[in-house]
Parts: C-alpha cells; sequence; structure tokens
C-alpha cells in the first residue's frame, strides 16, 4: 500500500508535468550571457515554489554568477538532516538545427519529454521539489530534516556554489546530501551512482603572425596557427587513446579488483553500446581496458571546439593570426585538477611548434571522488529503490562530472548518494535531450520512499 | 611633357577616387550568398561606367555565380587588341573588430584607402576604367584595340569566367592581356609579375558518432572529429614545413638558375619581412630554400579555419558528432590541380584514425603558371613603367594565385602581362586592406603609358 505521500504524488502527476515544461521553456544556459536574466527569472521561479509548499527560509543567495536558492525544513527533532542539491542551468542548446523539436519547447513523444535539461537537471531536481510537496501535503510534516540547495553554475564549473561551500556555512549543516544529477544503468534497473571523473576545462590559444595574412602570399613562411594546434593537439594524444603528457597517469588509482568484477557482472554490451548510443564505425580509447573502465576510471582528453580563422560556407584564402582549441581533461581518483592542469600546460609548451607564442588558460575544474558505500543512508536509498523498482541496486561510476560531491565532502564531511533516473540515451548536453516520463514519476516516488526510509 | 590623356588624368584624379571610393561602398563579397545582389549592383555599375566613358558593346554576360562585364571599343585597324582583366568581388572582411575604420566605409589615413577591396581588386581594376578613359577622353580614340572582361568569382575560384574563356568566344579574340592584380616588389620600385601558384581549396570533414556527445560520459569511448583532424593535419605536414603527402614533390619543377639569381639581387631582408609584414617570432618554412623560393616556388598547405563543436565564449562539453578542416594547398609549375587533389584525398584517407569516417570535398582550384618574358607586350611595359618610375622593372612571381591567367593561356594562346601596384603591406584578405593613394594615381598613368607604348 503507497504512502499517503505516494498517492499525492500519483494523484498530482499531470500538474507535476505541466509545471516542469514550464521551468524548460526558460532558457537558462548558463554558459551564454545574454541568459543571465533567464537564469534568474528560474532562480525566482523556483524559490517561490518552494515557499509555496511549505519551505521556509527560502532565498536566492547572490554569486559573482548566477544565484543559489536555499529552502529548509528543520522541524523534525532527532532525525537526520539531508543536503537536497540539484542544478538549474542547462548546455546551450546548438546546434539548432538538429533538433527535432525546438530545445525550450518542451514536447512529449513515444513517452518521454524532450527539451534542454530535461533529465539534466531541471527534470530530476524537480523530482525532489514535487517529492517535499508531497511529504508536506500528505503528512503536514517531513520525515527528517531537509535542506534544498540549487545552482545556476553547474554547466560552466559551478563557482559560486563551491565558493559557498567552502565557507563551510551554518545552513548547510547536514548528515548526507542527495543529488539527482545521473542515470539509471539500464532501463528499470535501479542505480546509485558512487565514483565521478573529475576534470579540467582550458583554452589553448596560438598565435602566429601579428595580423591575419592572405595564404597565397605568406603560404611557406608565416606560422599557421591551426596546424600549430593540430601538432600539438596530435602530440597530446595518441591514435590509441593515451594521454602523453609526462606524469600525467602517475597518480591514477585503479579500481578494486571487487568493484572491476561488480562492473563485469552489469548487463552491458560494449558492440550494443556502440551501435545504439555512440553510433560510430568502432570504439576507440586504450587497449587492455573495457568500455566501462575507460568511461569510468581511465583519464580522457577531448577537444570541443577550434574558433578563429574562417568557417563561413566557402572559401577564404587566409592563415589567420590566431586559433584556439577548447580542450578539456577528465580526471579520475587521486588525480588533482592543479596538478594536472601544471603538467599539461608545462607539456604543450614545450611541444609547441617553433614561430608560435602559445597561451594555456583553465576556464573551470573539479575534483574527481568517489563514494564510500558502507553508510546507512546508501543501505536506506538502495532499500527505498528495491520498493519502487522490485530489484537490487546496482553501483556504478559515471564518467561526468559534478564538481559539488568532492566539494561538499571535503569541507562539509557529507557523503553523497547520487540517486538519479536518467537512460543512457537521454542525449546530454546534444540535440534533443530528453526525459523518459515514466522515470519522472517513478524518481519522485523514490525520492519520497528515500527520504521515508532515512527518517526512520 | 606628359601625353594629353596623363593630364586628363591628372587633372580629373579627385573626382576618379570619388568613384573608387563609391565602388567600394558596395559589400560585394562573392562567397556569401547574402551578398549576391551587391556583386551584381556591382558589376551594373561598373557595366555604366564603362558605357558613360565611350566603351562599346558593353554587356553583363551571365555565369551559375556572378556576372561578368564585357566591353570593347575595336576601331585601331592594324593594331592589337589587348583583354583588359580586372574582377568586382572581394574578400570576406572578418574578423570586423580588427579594423581601424569599417571595411566597406573607404577611408583616407596616411597616404592609404582603407577598404575590403581598395588594391584587390577594386582600386586595380579601376586604374584600367580610368585609364581608357582618359585616353579615350584626351585623344577621342585609344591606342589599341581593346576588350574589357570582369569577373565577381575571383576569390571564389573564378568558375563562371573559366566556363566563359573554355568555350573560346569570338569577344575574347586578344593579341595579349593585361591583369592589375599583383604588386611592386617594393614601394617605387616597378614591377611584372610572371609566375603564380596554382591551388586547390579543400573542405575535409570528419565524422564520428551519430549525434554529439557528452565528454563526460562518452571521453575514452566515443571518437573525436577534433582530434581525429589534429591528427590528420599533422600527418599532412611536417614540422618543418614539408609536405607528406606522397608523391607530392614528384612534378615540382625548380626555378633556373638565371631567375634564381635575379632574385638574390632583389631588394628583400628576411628580418625585415618577418617583422614588419609577418610580425611572428619567427618565419617557418621549408629548410634549405630562401623566403621567396618558399613562398613563389615552392608548393604548400594551409588550414584556414576547422568549422564545427562549441566555439561560443566559455565552455561546452561536448564530443562533436562532426567537425571540419577548410585546407588549400599552393602548388608550382608543373604540377597540377588533378594531380595533387587526388594524391591528397588517398592520403588522408589512408592516415585518417580508427572510429572516424573522413570526406574529402575539392571547392576551387586553378593552375600554376609561368609566363614567357621574351615578348614584345613584356617590353612594352618594362619601357612605359620606366618612364613613369624612373626605375628599370624587376621581375618576380607571386605566391597567390590568379586562375584566369593560366586560362588564358591554355585556351586562348594570350601571354598575360600582370603589372600590379599593391604594396606588400597592404593587408590582402585581413583586415586594414588598404591602397597607396599614390600608387593608385601613377598606376593609371602607368596603364595609359602602357596601352600607348603597346599601341605603337
Amino acid at each position: 500500500m503507497p504512502s499517503p505521500a505516494v498517492a499525492f504524488a500519483a494523484e498530482n502527476h499531470p500538474r507535476f508535468l505541466e509545471e516542469l515544461k514550464e521551468l524548460l521553456r526558460i532558457p537558462s544556459i548558463s554558459t551564454l550571457p545574454e541568459h543571465a536574466a533567464d537564469c534568474r527569472k528560474t532562480a525566482e521561479k523556483l524559490a517561490a515554489e518552494l515557499k509555496r509548499i511549505g519551505m521556509e527560509h527560502v532565498r536566492l543567495i547572490e554569486t559573482k554568477g548566477h544565484p543559489l536558492v536555499y529552502a529548509d525544513w528543520l522541524h523534525a527533532a532527532g532525525k537526520p538532516t539531508v543536503l537536497m542539491y540539484g542544478h538549474y542551468d542547462v548546455q546551450p542548446a546548438d546546434p539548432l538545427d538538429e533538433w527535432h523539436t525546438p530545445p525550450f519547447e518542451p514536447t512529449e513523444r513515444n513517452g518521454n519529454l524532450y527539451a534542454r535539461g530535461a533529465v539534466d537537471d531541471k527534470g530530476q531536481m524537480y523530482m525532489h521539489v514535487k517529492a517535499l510537496e508531497s511529504l508536506l501535503a500528505a503528512d503536514g510534516k517531513l520525515p527528517l530534516n531537509v535542506r534544498v540547495l540549487l545552482e545556476g553554475e553547474e554547466e560552466v564549473g559551478g563557482e559560486g556554489i563551491a565558493a559557498y561551500v567552502a565557507t563551510k556555512p551554518a545552513d548547510l549543516k547536514a548528515d548526507f546530501a542527495l543529488i539527482s544529477d545521473t542515470e539509471l544503468f539500464a532501463p528499470g534497473l535501479p542505480t546509485l551512482c558512487v565514483g565521478l571523473r573529475g576534470m579540467i576545462y582550458t583554452e589553448l590559444e596560438v598565435r602566429g603572425a601579428k595580423t591575419d595574412l592572405h595564404s597565397g602570399m605568406y603560404g611557406g613562411a608565416a606560422p599557421n596557427p591551426f596546424v600549430a594546434l593540430a601538432q600539438i593537439i596530435a602530440g597530446l594524444k595518441d591514435r590509441e587513446g593515451k594521454i602523453l603528457i609526462p606524469g600525467f597517469y602517475d597518480n591514477v588509482e585503479a579500481p578494486s579488483a571487487e568493484e572491476l568484477a561488480a562492473w563485469k557482472s552489469l548487463p552491458f554490451d560494449e558492440e550494443h553500446y556502440r551501435e545504439t548510443e555512440v553510433g560510430s564505425k568502432q570504439l576507440v580509447g586504450e587497449a587492455g581496458y573495457s568500455v566501462l573502465e575507460r568511461t569510468w576510471a581511465r583519464p580522457t582528453l577531448e577537444v570541443h571546439g577550434m574558433p578563429g580563422g574562417f568557417i563561413g560556407a566557402g572559401a577564404k584564402t587566409v592563415i589567420p593570426a590566431k586559433a584556439t582549441a577548447k580542450i578539456s581533461m577528465r580526471l579520475v581518483p587521486n588525480m588533482t585538477p592543479a596538478k594536472a592542469f601544471a603538467q599539461y600546460k608545462a607539456f604543450v609548451e614545450e611541444i609547441a611548434p617553433a614561430g608560435v607564442d602559445v597561451s594555456v588558460r583553465l576556464i573551470h575544474q573539479g575534483d574527481p571522488c568517489l563514494i564510500p558505500v558502507d553508510n546507512p543512508y546508501i543501505q536506506a536509498a538502495t532499500k527505498a529503490l528495491h520498493a519502487v523498482w522490485g530489484k537490487d541496486t546496482v553501483f556504478i561510476r559515471s564518467g561526468g562530472s559534478i564538481p559539488i560531491v568532492g566539494d561538499l565532502d571535503r569541507h562539509l564531511g557529507l557523503p553523497s548518494v547520487m540517486m538519479g533516473f536518467g537512460l543512457p540515451d537521454d542525449n546530454l548536453h546534444a540535440p534533443n535531450e530528453k526525459f523518459n516520463l515514466e522515470n519522472f514519476r517513478l524518481g519522485i516516488e523514490s525520492v519520497i520512499g528515500f527520504l521515508e526510509e532515512a527518517g526512520k
């Protein structure tokens, strides 16, 4: 028999979904300055909703960038306190022409809700809000003490929340954190994520001539920044995916034999993954490691874009004065962003070809993390998930980065429960991002169950 | 004592300059479809002016792209016929923020006229028109038979004029061609260009995954098209500038010992060139060749831009599904575009890394050429130039490509006199393109003198 809160959630689900769509219509793209007002509007809307459902001390906390949203309810004497985290900002939506329906007009199709931010992370964050509403409406109270902290800069490195957490404010005092920004390993398979990669995101700028030059007149004498970038990038990573930066792998800690064995028993087929998720003619990466090891437990280096020169239609015969590569690296336990960046920068400067000047900028960074699983909150989570999904929980890692997880551990000593309900084909950061509608519904139910269980 | 035509030109020079500015205000950027109407407007304006000064049979000749402008005056019985060529299209103006004054608002500053197309080629083409006006106005006739043919696709490969010339139409029958689209080797030094590099301009597209992917989730397993492009580009050219495509140098014909000796006596200092023209910390290119050899007589490979992925401000952690590199190669006698493209395409396909698909497109091409200097028109040109500039003419090559020169030779048997008045620091194809005002004036005078001399 469902709890009253679960019954309330079921009854009100159509409204919950409409409210989520309203949130998704606001293009809160944190990296684009022209969307700063949209970020603030989203924060204000969430604050108003938290107030409406009965949360207290609701307020925006200003940062150097987009504001944090805070709320609490602290009347469960003797019970633990959970810090519920989510982020309301989203990735840019380009390339726009690859979306089947517009990114900021949420559209239901085949049991999914399509929109930028549907699953990352507005939809998952909103599960928390609706779980809290259901508990407060059905029971008149919460089963444990709750603090809510939402940020608007997760997609750009989360500097604001990191700075705030580092000051160890009293209103973040809690026993554990709940984060829903990850995915189920497979449809219907309850999953907790216990490891994340860290990252450094950099811009590598190469300057050659003092001005753009005609490639006919000067080709053969003037340095070409794109050719130099190509030579540097080809020098950073070999054709087998091994990063060539000296010392880069020194601190890499391999997963335990037990963890590796658990990964091997996961329902995962590399060929199916290649065909359905990636769609390339073959997968790439370091020899001797499985796909799960390569994406969860090995550092990687990627190039995201190379601004500069002529990118219009047709031909322009220019040797540009400068060009840039946006390059990021994912880091694994026990690497540190500071050391990785220093190694990268020194090596880039060493291998830069003659004739050009290089400069390397660190845009943002995050620590890798590994969560211990032997705590009562992880146990409560697996129990609650079993009740909703009827299956044992699998423990996985994610190749992505959620810098706040490391910050909460380091500064506040909080273990995080990463209970996410995305699916592997949800197109995060890509066109046609979606959230499975059934997972949105069961996610709310799971969060309600988890909070009830954790408050016992 | 100046000829009546030269006197007319001197008297009317202020008007000539204002007319040129009017032409420069029209952004006739041939590669951008949104400027097609501007190209046509420029062609119509030139046709109207040719008619006004007394040229006959003035008309636009339609092509698949922008129209040609034709005019003639054929009443000098027993005299040779010159085909006067120029182009009215210009390069794109980006990066706009590096222009000191707007590219399509011609501005006089320090004895120069700054505008996109000032020297390449509207200003030089208009010298021809004003020389013809001066001769017709002062003498009531021309000293030889004249055909004028102007194109609007030189900056995008000149397909239209190439197709037209290949049909060998009767209205292109002539004895030689006059082209002013090159430069003086040094200020005040009369110069004829007798060699041009050819080119192939290509787009190399690399496709990896079927859609954009999150670099956290998929980094380590999904192929990255930018990394693949970097590996391919680094494989096409070594760090010393040597092109690594097998067989690429097979047909390269070295300049004669006599020509090399003449180049050595030119007033050229590599360190001065590096500092004032290129401005990079050092020059690059093949060891064992001088800068003039590297830019005039050696093939080169350049990358102009790499569209794809994320190029906005800040960070987006995407592994793009595809990325492209705009890559061109300059060719020298006796290379052919067809063979060079086939070698390049085969090698790219051979060295492409695992996991990606590559496709190579040829955007446009042009043959290299070398003009014989032992004809009466070159002799007439050096005589006329000596009269205006008081110095012996130097013979140089150019690293750039003017495909029409090869076409006129191959299809119509016309030797070209490449008499240009640009300067090495005119910023062709770059921000702050300029034309020296004194060179515009002396250029008109030189063309008048040359036509008078050639008609003797």
